[in-house]
């Protein structure tokens, strides 16, 4: 029996119910695969489709059991990928930011569940139109791309919804999430596990440049924003709605503010970004962290921070319903 | 033995660990002697500093034991405001937006405790300038005005703060709390108890007209927005950094992102404001609700309301820590 049972640790028969959030570019196959092996399920970042790189990861993966996840209206471009992708048999499929529908029957079919991030409760309400297994509701509290509602209403609300209309679906709880005392709040939410980034992009698997890892250590929680100047950076077309929370630093103090001169200039503005990011430079690009920065100490290795979570939690647990 | 017994029950000699909002307009003496004699403490809202109907409200709590609220850069324009309340005896005055420390001695000296409701870390330490006796971590969740830090990350990061360095201090979550989850939650993330708004908002003591209760139970959590729209149509100068989540309604879709236009018709647009919020039209003024609006199906006594997110709260948590 692990610490923690929930209906997550019992339908993907995991020891903690913990996922890592497939963030793009910094969740490979080497942090997925740490999570998984610690007990959690670990999620490859698809991004924006890099067949070679997915490739490459499911590789580094090396075996282990894991998901992947996509930006969903990216992979509209190229929907070829998820095809590709599926031939590695991923435990689970996770669909954010866009419209489900023409992806859900192929994911099912291959035999992956499929797991749907909403960011709010219109979302929600299309997860279970295309049936998804599990809905993540994530808060804006969360580092990367998200929205507006906050973690700890939208959570106990996402349940109500489920509890009324799909009972049977799973809930994670993401957005905020970096310790065994957030684990614990999920769970007392409603939620059946928690999808954790931030605290994992400062995870040592993580595909993150030293610079970056250095930045978290040394951020409070005050010190993120949610903006679109990375997205405008580096033009990608998001859709209106999402924005991204990246580290507060000398990029977004310039550019916050100020999106259409950096529109006109990313000529010279997104080559300069793409070097900065490229070098770990902590001022000039997009530090992909959240709020959680502020509970986050050291760089670990995953199954450390995977592990400690759960003991945490069913701690902090055990000592609340025992009166403090 | 209260079913959840804390520092702050026991500081405060409370049988629940629930603290209503000093909601300005809402929150009068019928609502703040409710939640006390629940077992809760009530704060009647100061807002901005009537001396005549403050006075009017300490009636209407009729010997209750509560505390009192103040917008503290408000409270600066009329100092002697406070000289008055505190004759009152409250058994708490809570601060929040702006400095505390023009106003914390006299609170102190009057035998009243010191609440500081903080928006980031950068206030959380301001509080512990004035050694505050209690310190709310509001998230961005919340009704009415705060800021941009989500209550799930920013309670565990305050409470670090306060366990290394001043560790006497009482912690509060505020922001999306409405039910035994949201205070089973705050108490695993590591707070003493939980400041309550919205909730509280729709409760039957509240001065709240019936077109905005009616509004609040049609609501859900998507339906709110932060926003500086309702300051400037009342003309009130709030400092950067604040705004207040209200009900999205026709009033911010036609003025939330013209808020200069708004400033320059604020002779029509103001009057029209005042006269829809006493009118409880719901729909061209501001209607004070946040994102727990989503959790809240009903107008409800209030002692009802914190008797059983007590009761709850205690359930949930001996549950999760029984393994689901």
């Amino acid at each position: 029996m692990p610490a923690l049972a929930t209906r997550l640790t019992r339908a993907f028969d995991l020891r903690h119910p913990v996922v890592s959030a497939p963030m793009a570019f910094a969740a490979g196959g080497a942090l997925a695969a740490a999570v998984s092996r610690a007990g959690g399920l670990g999620l490859i970042g698809g991004g924006y489709g890099d067949p070679a790189w997915l490739a490459e990861q499911f590789a580094a993966a090396a075996g282990a059991r894991v998901g992947v996840g996509f930006i969903t209206w990216s992979l509209r471009k190229s929907p070829s990928l998820l095809t590709d992708v599926l031939r590695h048999r991923p435990a689970a499929v996770m669909l954010s930011f866009g419209d489900p529908r023409p992806f859900a029957d192929e994911i099912r079919a291959a035999g992956a569940r499929l797991v749907c991030q909403c960011q709010d409760l219109a979302h929600v309400m299309d997860a279970l139109d295309v049936q998804a297994d599990v809905v993540v509701a994530q808060g804006a509290e969360a580092g990367g791309h998200g929205a507006l509602r906050g973690t700890l209403s939208f959570v106990p609300e996402a349940a109500d919804y489920l509890a009324a209309h799909a009972p049977g679906t799973l809930l994670l709880a993401a957005g905020g999430i970096a310790d065994g005392r957030g684990l614990a709040a999920a769970l007392a939410l409603g939620a059946d596990g928690v999808l954790v980034g931030t605290r994992l992009w400062a995870a040592q698997e993580a595909l993150v440049q030293p610079g970056h890892h250095r930045a978290i250590v040394e951020t409070d929680g005050d010190g993120t924003i949610r903006t679109t100047v990375a997205d405008i950076a580096r033009q990608l077309p998001w859709p209106r709605g999402f924005t991204a929370r990246i580290r507060r630093n000398a990029f977004t103090e310039r550019w916050h503010g100020r999106e259409a001169e950096l529109e006109r200039n990313v000529h010279t503005e997104g080559p300069r970004y793409r070097q900065a990011f490229q070098a770990g430079d902590p001022d000039n690009t997009g530090v992909w962290f959240g709020e959680a920065a502020g509970l986050v100490h050291a760089v670990e290795p995953a199954g450390v921070i995977v592990e400690r979570m759960a003991a945490e939690a069913a701690e902090r647990l055990q000592r609340c319903a025992a009166g403090g």
